[in-house]
C-alpha cells in the first residue's frame, strides 16, 4: 500500500506539472511537448539544501551504464508508462497513415531519409576521430546524431491537424524509415564496435527490418482487407439469419496487435515503436469506421506526458561544468541541426519537384531534427558496453534534448508559414 | 530494453488472454471479468514440469507477508497498471454518479451497508474464534469478510447499463458506505491487534472518513457549480471580446483531480478507490457535456483487464491440500454470501418500502457479495503484521475469489428477470 500511495502522488505531481508546462508554452505557441520536457529538466535538477523533488516523488533514475538497473520501483512504472505513451502515440500516428498515401510520398521519402542518416553519419564520424581519436566514441557518435525522434514531430503535426499536408507525409515516410535506417547503423556500429566488422551481422539486421515493413505493407494491400470483408459478410449473415451478430471488441484487438508488434519488433532488434507504428498501419483503413482514433488518442493523452517528462528527467545539468565539454556539445548541436537540414532538404528537392526550397529545407528538414529519446537510447548503449565515455554521453543527451526543443519552435513556425489557416484550429483548440 | 521486451510481451499475452477468457464466458452470459480472473487463477497455476508461463512472462509474485517484496519489475508494472485500472474505473463510477441521485437512495444504501458490515463481522468473528480462539485471527478474518469490492459489481452494472436502476444506486451507494465503514473496521482492527483497543484511534480515522464524503458532498453542491460558472463566464467575456477563448484540457484537469483524490484518500488512511470515486463525484453533473465519461472509458478498458486479471494471479491452488482448510474454507464462503445477502436485504427491505424481496435480497444482497481485492489486501495485511496465521490466509483469499466468481453470474442473472429489455442491449454490444 505504501508503493500505491507513494506511485499516486508523484504520477498526480508530475501529470500535473506536465500540464502546468504545456500550458505555459502553449501560451507562446509553442508544442506542449516543450513545455513537458522542460518540467522534466527542472524536476531532475530541482533542488533546496539536502531537499530535491526528485527523493520527495520517490523517483530514483537508474544509474547510466549499470546494467540491469532500472532505479526505483516508482522510476521503473513512470518509465513504462512512459514508453506505453510513445508506443501508443506511434500507433495512431500509424493509424492515420494509410498505406496508399504512405506509397504516394515514398520517393521523397526515401531520399530525404538516406541522405538524412549518411550526412549526420559522416559528420559525427568525422568531428570525433579529429577530436578524440578513438574509433567506437566516434562511430557511437555518429549513430547518435543519425536518429530521428519520429514521435516528437508526430505530435506537432497532429497538434496542428496538418497530418493530410504533403510535407508531413513526407516527413513521417522519412522519419520512420529513418528509423529503420538508424536502428541498422545502431546494430553495426554495435556489432563493429563488440566483434569487428561482420557483413553477416549487417546483412541479417538489415533483411530483417526491410522485410518486417513490406510484410506490413503488403499485408495492409492484400490481406487485411479479405479479413475485413469475411467478418463484415459474416455479421451481415447472422442479422439475416435473425440472430445477434458477433462484434469483436475492436479497441481490444487493436491494443492486442500493437503490443505483440511492437515486442516482435523489440524483439527483433528494431525499436518497439516501429512495431507499433506498423500496427496502426494495418487498422488506418478501418480507423474511422471503428472509432479507433478518438479511443487510442484518449489513451494516449494521458500517458505520452510522462514520455516527455522523462525525456526532461534524463538531464543531469551538473554534469556540464567542463569547457571542453560545452564547446564540443555546442558544435554536435550546430551539426546535428545542420546536416539534417541539408541532407533531408536536397533528398526531397532532388526527389519531389513539387516542393519548394520552404517546404523542403524549412520544413522536412527542420521536422527531421529532433533526436529525443533515440539519440539518448544510443548513448546509453554505447555507455552501457563501455564503448562511449561519460563526457560523450553527456554530449549526446545535451544534443538530443537541445534539437528536440530547437526544432519544434522552428518547425510550428515554418508550418504556421505555409498553413496559416489550419494553425487558427489548433490555437482554438489548446490555448 | 531487455526489460521493455520483456514488458511488452507479457502485456501483450496478458492482454489478449483477458480478452479471449472474457469473451469465452460473455457466451454463457457471463460477465467478461469473471473469464479475466480465471484466466488470471490459469496464467498463476499453469506449469508443465520445469516450465511455468509465470516465469516465461517474467512474473515473479511477491512473497506474502515479506514487507517490500514488489515480486519482478514487470509484475510491479503490472500491478501498477491494475491499480491504475482499478482506480480509474471507479472514478467512472464516481462520473455516473450524480449527488442528487445518490442522497436520494440514501437511506435504504446506508441500512443495506450498516447491516452488511455488522452481520458479517459478528459471523466471522465468532467462527475463528469457536474454531481456532485466536483473537488476533478472528478479528482479521471478520474485517476480511465485511469488505465488498465495488468495482467487481460497478462493472456489472455498467456493462449491463443499469447504472440508472434503482436497485445500481442503492448497491454502489451501499458499497461506497461499506468501503468506509470497511476502513474504518481494518483501522480499528490493525490498531486493536498491534497496540490494543484505542478509543483515539477509532475516532480519528472514523472522523476523517466521514469528513471526506461530507465535503465532497458539499463541494458538489456548492462550489463546483461556482468554479463552473466562473470560466464558463470568463470564456463568454472572451468570446464577445473577439478573443480565443482560453479552454483547458478537461480529461487532463478530471485526471489530475482522480489521481490526487486517490492519493489523498490513500494518505488518510482508505482505499484509492473511494477517492477516485469521490473525485468522478465531483465531475458528475458536467461529464457529459466535458465527454469525460467516452475518454475515460477507453483508458478503463485497457487498463482494468490487468486488475481482474491480478486478482486470478493471487490463487495459489497448492496451498489448500489440507481437508480442515477446506472445510473452513466451505464455512466461511457460505457465511460470507448469507451474511451480506440477509444484511443488505433485510437493510434494503426496511428502508425502502418500494423495495421488493427480489430487489433487496437478490439484488442488492447478491450484488453486495463480491469481496474481491479488499479481502485480500485486509488479509495481506493482517500476514504483514504477523496478525494472521497461513492457512486463514489462504481461506480470505479462496473466500474472496469465491465471492467474486458466484455472485456475478447470480447478480447478472437476477438483474436481467427484473429488466429483460436492458439486457439485449448488453449481449448485442460485447458478445
Amino acid at each position: 500500500m505504501e508503493l500505491l500511495l507513494n506511485l499516486l502522488f508523484a504520477m498526480a505531481v508530475l501529470f500535473a506539472l506536465a500540464r502546468v508546462g504545456s500550458a505555459i508554452v502553449s501560451k507562446f505557441g509553442l508544442p506542449g511537448l516543450i513545455g513537458e520536457i522542460l518540467i522534466g529538466i527542472l524536476i531532475a535538477n530541482l533542488a533546496i539544501g539536502d531537499w530535491s523533488l526528485m527523493e520527495t516523488l520517490g523517483l530514483e533514475m537508474p544509474v547510466p551504464g549499470v546494467e540491469g538497473d532500472m532505479g526505483s520501483e516508482i522510476y521503473t512504472i513512470v518509465y513504462a508508462l512512459a514508453e506505453l505513451g510513445v508506443i501508443f502515440l506511434l500507433f495512431s500516428v500509424g493509424l492515420e497513415t494509410k498505406v496508399k498515401d504512405l506509397l504516394g510520398s515514398g520517393k521523397a521519402a526515401l531520399l530525404a531519409a538516406v541522405m538524412g542518416v549518411v550526412l549526420p553519419f559522416i559528420a559525427g564520424l568525422a568531428l570525433i576521430l579529429a577530436v578524440d581519436g578513438n574509433m567506437n566514441h566516434a562511430l557511437f557518435m555518429a549513430a547518435a546524431m543519425v536518429a530521428t525522434s519520429v514521435g516528437i514531430t508526430a505530435r506537432i503535426i497532429k497538434d496542428m491537424k496538418l497530418m493530410d499536408s504533403r510535407e508531413a507525409r513526407i516527413i513521417i515516410g522519412a522519419a520512420v524509415i529513418d528509423d529503420v535506417l538508424g536502428m541498422i547503423v545502431l546494430a553495426v556500429v554495435k556489432g563493429m564496435s563488440e566483434s569487428g566488422f561482420s557483413i553477416g551481422n549487417i546483412l541479417s539486421i538489415s533483411i530483417q527490418a526491410v522485410l518486417f515493413v513490406v510484410v506490413i505493407i503488403l499485408a495492409c494491400k492484400f490481406v487485411v482487407p479479405r479479413i475485413y470483408d469475411y467478418f463484415d459478410n459474416r455479421r451481415r449473415k447472422a442479422i439475416e439469419a435473425g440472430k445477434v451478430p458477433a462484434s469483436a471488441n475492436k479497441l481490444a484487438l487493436a491494443l492486442i496487435v500493437c503490443l505483440f508488434m511492437a515486442a516482435f519488433a523489440e524483439f527483433i532488434g528494431l525499436a518497439a515503436i516501429i512495431g507499433a507504428f506498423l500496427a496502426g498501419m494495418l487498422f488506418a483503413d478501418y480507423a474511422w469506421e471503428w472509432e479507433l482514433e478518438h479511443k487510442v488518442e484518449s489513451i494516449t493523452s494521458f500517458l505520452i506526458s510522462f514520455f516527455f517528462l522523462n525525456v526532461g528527467l534524463q538531464v543531469d545539468i551538473s554534469t556540464l561544468t567542463d569547457t571542453s565539454v560545452i564547446i564540443l556539445s555546442v558544435v554536435v548541436i550546430v551539426l546535428a541541426l545542420l546536416t539534417k537540414y541539408v541532407g533531408c532538404g536536397i533528398g526531397t528537392r532532388i526527389a519531389d519537384k513539387s516542393m519548394d526550397n520552404h517546404s523542403a529545407f524549412n520544413i522536412v528538414g527542420v521536422g527531421m531534427m529532433p533526436r529525443g529519446e533515440v539519440g539518448i537510447i544510443i548513448a546509453s548503449i554505447g555507455l552501457a558496453s563501455g564503448a562511449m565515455s561519460q563526457e560523450l554521453y553527456a554530449v549526446v543527451v545535451l544534443m538530443s534534448v537541445a534539437t528536440t526543443i530547437i526544432a519544434p519552435p522552428i518547425l510550428t513556425k515554418m508550418f504556421r508559414k505555409k498553413y496559416p489557416e489550419e494553425y487558427t484550429i489548433l490555437a482554438e483548440d489548446r490555448i
